[in-house]
């Protein structure tokens, strides 16, 4: 990570890495089958300690809005050291075909450690969440914090203030839309938005297959 | 467009850009601020260009889906050729403090433009729309057309064949969701949606000051 955060990743080599580390080349691709894994070890570390991180607040909370915006903050918390690295490694992570990708089958298992914290958030929460949203909305939650993760990576507020304002505002206004999840009028809505967005990403377990590899012709 | 489109957003300078004119450098600075100044009139024709181009769509269809897919679809059928071009400018327009963001001051007018053909869009059509959401539904739109337009940036499939799938079901949700506006309890989300976006986004209207120009101390 410190090679990573002077050099940049474009420009960090696995040699380099290797050197580093005192490690032949050789020795290193054992371990590792490139950099980008590194980048996966990197993932599984924040979410590791991410999990141990929202302990206390999660079993102090039992607001739906005060339980989503004590774990978003705390990933701010956490995230900060990175922040100059993040700006510069963006532009990989970014595509959502990139192994670097949270979308991507290889930060499979990092996600699924995010993904259960918001399901700790969502099923500890006193609200009361319809049998038929369960699953997918921790998943929808873990979107939207995606969505805080893109903000906070261009945000140059000191401390990065904006984005703790987001993550309380975010928080209020998802505490708010599982609310209103007891109209069942709404309910085909949230799952609708769920199937789009694993339909179309690329390590969700449903993603569309490349229609190119199929014979061609749009009807 | 062309050297951009040759030598990458990065590495073309004012003085190349000059010289393929025929102008001075110092005549190209009188009629261009900088480089970012020709990409605000690359981002003007295309939305000159996309009007002109759902005209047809638009006089035809009175079914909101129908529509929102045929504006969607048109504006992926201009963009096209710029696809290339846009993959390696992505890192620079994704800056929502860049002036080349689609949320900067600087972008204003292309944002206005494009907007209004989402008024367009949902004015015309047969749904009928809440007084209270009829300014803010628009712009929601047209920051769904932005989710397309950076799913198609990284969009690798032969004939760009995903964001065409995902325009056609992003404008079903779309009308989906409209139509659930006739229920009122949802309105109040909507327009907190809304507003955390123009709170959090640097060219709309209300962005919020940066905290760190003022005295420091959270709370």
């Amino acid at each position: 990570m410190r090679l990573f955060q002077e050099r940049g990743y474009d420009r960090t080599t696995m040699r380099a890495i290797a050197q580093e580390a005192g490690v032949s080349v050789g020795n290193a691709y054992y371990y590792f089958a490139g950099k980008e894994h590194l980048i996966q070890g990197f993932y599984d570390r924040i979410a590791a300690e991410h999990r141990e991180a929202v302990r206390e607040v999660l079993a102090r909370e039992t607001g739906l809005q005060a339980r989503l915006a004590g774990v978003l903050k705390a990933w701010l918390d956490i995230a900060t050291p990175y922040h100059e690295f993040a700006v510069q490694f963006f532009k990989n992570a970014a595509d959502p075909d990139s192994p670097l990708s949270p979308f991507s089958p290889e930060s499979e298992h990092a996600r699924v450690e995010a993904v259960s914290v918001h399901k700790e958030v969502l099923y500890g929460a006193r609200t009361r969440v319809p049998a038929e949203l369960r699953e997918v909305l921790p998943e929808l939650m873990w979107l939207a914090q995606m969505g805080l993760v893109l903000y906070w990576v261009f945000d140059r507020t000191e401390g990065r203030e904006r984005s703790y304002r987001l993550a309380e505002r975010g928080a209020r206004l998802t505490a708010r839309g599982v609310s209103l999840a007891r109209f069942r009028a709404l309910r085909p809505l949230v799952l609708d938005v769920h199937e789009l967005f694993t339909d179309f990403l690329p390590g969700m377990t449903k993603a569309l297959p490349d229609p190119s590899a199929r014979a061609r012709g749009r009807a």
